[in-house]
């Protein structure tokens, strides 16, 4: 059902900063910025691995304000990896198996997420502590998400 | 530098519960299981996608005993991502490089980790908060690991 590690997310206070480490230091390559006002957070891409199917990215998430998911993260925690997320071939379907396991899910339906694509949350509470994010990549076949669900 | 997202360690209180989730729910399998003495942890490899340089993988790591680096990071933060680790072709030169830009190495020489590969660790505090490990696969080339280190 997992098709690759899609992405680590990683919370944190300067986003120009830890873009300008992780190309610098890490040589890594931005390939995506976005601005996600529903999700509350300043976001970069930063390509690790491309693939046939989808790639393999970190990605860095600065809180637009501390009432965000990612701003109480950082107060609570403070800086490090907020959520994985794996690809999947079809989020549609991961979903429903999931689910029908027992795990809750944030998103009972897809939304839009990075780069087009079609993405779904998972509850921690069920993943031992990891907040799990499903992966459709936009080039991974017909999306169908539904409209953003704040969070 | 980096070529892909290797695994994502996360620590769990029951290495046998964890596995059986992630195969039963999330459709991975086991592909190898160690007990590492030296880190004070039994572990399992989950195969999350297959690479000629190296796969991706969930490595679930349940502490040996409290008095360890994954049963204080249980005790502090509870279960969750432990750290990150990312595939390179030429662990020494990426140790080198990123050394030299100030990064704080945990490990300055690689060593023996999971599944034969060549492993080491960078500081979390000069990542933002995410403890960084680099892995040479063992089927990436011609591995120099020195000998074990207690962490």
């Amino acid at each position: 059902m997992l098709t690759r590690i899609d992405h680590v997310g990683i919370a944190c206070r300067d986003l120009e900063s830890k873009i300008a480490f992780y190309e610098s230091t890490m040589g890594l390559t931005v390939v995506s910025r976005e601005v996600n006002e529903a999700q509350g957070v300043r976001e970069a891409m930063l390509q690790v691995a491309a693939g046939p199917a989808g790639g393999s990215y970190v990605q860095l998430l600065e809180p637009l304000g501390p009432d965000t998911p990612v701003g109480r993260f950082l107060e609570r925690r403070g800086e490090g990896v907020h959520h994985v997320g794996y690809g999947v071939a079809d989020i549609t379907a991961a979903l429903a198996s999931i689910g029908a396991s027992g795990v809750r899910l944030i998103d009972a339906r897809p939304r839009h997420g990075s780069m087009g694509a079609s993405i779904a949350f998972l509850h921690p509470a069920d993943l031992g502590g990891v907040l799990t994010e499903l992966v459709q990549a936009a080039s991974a076949g017909p999306a169908q998400p539904g409209p953003p669900a704040p969070r």
